[in-house]
């Protein structure tokens, strides 16, 4: 099963809200709930999102009543800035819902040519996610040595994307290559998408964890306990500065503080060539009560009131990093040389 | 009223482990009920703990029934050896134990002679204690300008000590002076001294904060919002390297990286000229159940039978510390030679 999938005429989307209590899969009729579930992180995952957003579109192409082309194109830019505008970060968001307007203006032909073009583009988009995955996996998985403790941040498996993952791809890859992984799960806050999601996919994968607190990679990397850092990213700037979850920095400081190696895993279309370094990408600041909101021995965390503050990403220098792994190969430093050679 | 103290014959304390949605006092009568309490962590922070394991040793005394004091001695020294087990990292443990052992040794008179001494030099490390956290704070103090926004990790109060705390004291002279501060708190991952403590102490102070996730202080320091970093410590090394609370490394490692300096706010019996570095200090691992026991919207955080890692402390190199503050004065590198100054 895919983490988004189109059936029946709706978006079907597996609720990343709640694993791993409970496995449930929702369905949408209307892109503005789609955007609604992309900004409560039902689906999440820079991939994800992107593909959510394209079936959005292709929802908004449906709710549409417009029989003139141009009508239906209007009626589809407004729909496409509700999608993008669900969160600032991931560019795949952006990538996706682009590519599928410059799909439907393509179209020269009936409003339902355009509904199909849509629909067929999402489809694609979705497709070709999953085979990206695998790309990025077999040249990913190239980087791990049999015996390696990985540490991995976030969830970048099968749940943030179509399916297979990017750096949880790497992971998968390198353990069906008879390769003896072992993964310390950060388990990564406020949302604990490590702890929840990621220990979740090891399981069905049988891959060997153990679910750490973001603040501990610091020890296992100072005890030599840990050869390789994989994350994901949501936007990667051209001089090779990457926009990850939050913590991604904190972790990558202390693997390079320790010469473990870091990794990066993208696809290509996470890469924002625009943007000349990190410092231009948008960080999304999300709700306090997502901080506040665990109970520890069934109680509160904090006092009544208490204020939190929550940046739900942060950027990696481009010094810290060892490569950024592509569907197109591992690119290497310099990045603002090598990085736009893979970008097509 | 203190964190630790002693009324009727009976060691107090409040009870951390509940805080901040309910306030208790405990009772303790014997010297293993309080060992096994410093264990659960009903008490921590390294001088609460050595002020606890004191008092445990007057419980002691108090329990043995032997009228020789050489055999009330032998006595004292299993229950010494008892408290002293209960958690390695923290040397204030051994060091409060070893005082008053040493006092008691020295006692020329009968069994209740000795059982008076071990009382009275409990309640006058207590005592000292808290006029120590109130020299620290000064020298800390000192430190802190006016506007400052300072990270702060773990617990480090008044109930990190008997009184006033050691970092958190430093925090609250600097607000009692009338500058004007804010401080982003760490929540700190498993056990969440920061939002559970550190929150509930600061609005009784009525000091404002934010709480963080450990995660996310690279994100402030990297964008300049935060102007030092104050912590703890649970052992010293006679180099400077500093045990304390897991987290405190990769905080440190993130401030140095944005030239913010790093500070750790010691008592001298914190400080243990005895290992030459932090490598030799011990590293106590917890039970996974604190990393897993947490709820997300009232749900299990992990799948069933997950496992997990759970080192209490990291070391801090003392190359990242811009200085240790004593109640004898701030030391500045180079620590190994500086510390030894300081420690009478």
């Amino acid at each position: 099963m895919r983490t988004v999938f189109w059936e029946n005429n709706e978006l079907k989307m597996i609720d990343q809200r709640i694993l791993p209590a409970r496995f449930e899969v929702r369905s949408y009729r209307g892109h503005q709930e789609v955007a609604r579930a992309i900004t409560a992180m039902v689906v999440r995952g820079a991939p994800a999102i992107g593909a959510a957003a394209a079936f959005g579109l292709a929802l908004a192409a449906n709710e549409s009543k417009s029989s003139a082309p141009d009508d239906l194109l209007n009626d589809l830019r407004a729909s496409a800035e509700t999608l993008k505008a669900a969160r600032p970060t991931a560019v795949n968001l952006a990538w996706a819902v682009d590519r599928l307007m410059q799909a439907a203006c393509s179209v020269k032909g009936s409003a339902d040519d355009v509904r199909k073009v849509v629909l067929d583009e999402a489809q694609k988009l979705a497709d070709e996610d999953v085979q990206i995955n695998q790309r990025m996996a077999e040249h990913g998985a190239a980087l791990i040595e049999d015996g390696d403790t990985i540490i991995h941040h976030c969830n970048t498996g099968a749940l943030a994307t179509v399916d297979w993952g990017t750096a949880l791809g790497v992971i998968r890859t390198a353990h069906e290559q008879g390769k003896k992984i072992h993964v310390l799960v950060d388990e990564t806050r406020p949302r604990l998408q490590g702890a929840r999601l990621t220990a979740w996919e090891l399981e069905q994968y049988g891959i060997p964890y153990e679910i750490i607190s973001d603040n501990m990679s610091g020890y296992f990397l100072k005890a030599g306990m840990a050869q390789k850092v994989f994350f994901g990213a949501d936007r990667v700037a051209a001089n090779g500065d990457v926009a990850n979850k939050i913590g991604s920095y904190m972790l990558a400081l202390a693997a390079h503080d320790n010469n473990v190696p870091v990794y990066s895993v993208v696809p290509t279309s996470t890469v924002d060539l625009s943007l000349a370094h990190g410092g231009l990408i948008p960080i999304e600041e999300r709700d306090p009560d997502e901080v506040l909101g665990i109970q520890f021995h069934g109680e509160p965390i904090a006092p009544k009131n208490a204020r939190a503050r929550n940046p739900a990403f942060d950027v990696t220098p481009n010094r810290l990093l060892s490569g950024i792994v592509t569907e197109n190969g591992v690119v290497y430093p310099p990045f603002d040389v090598n990085l736009k050679k893979v970008v097509r």
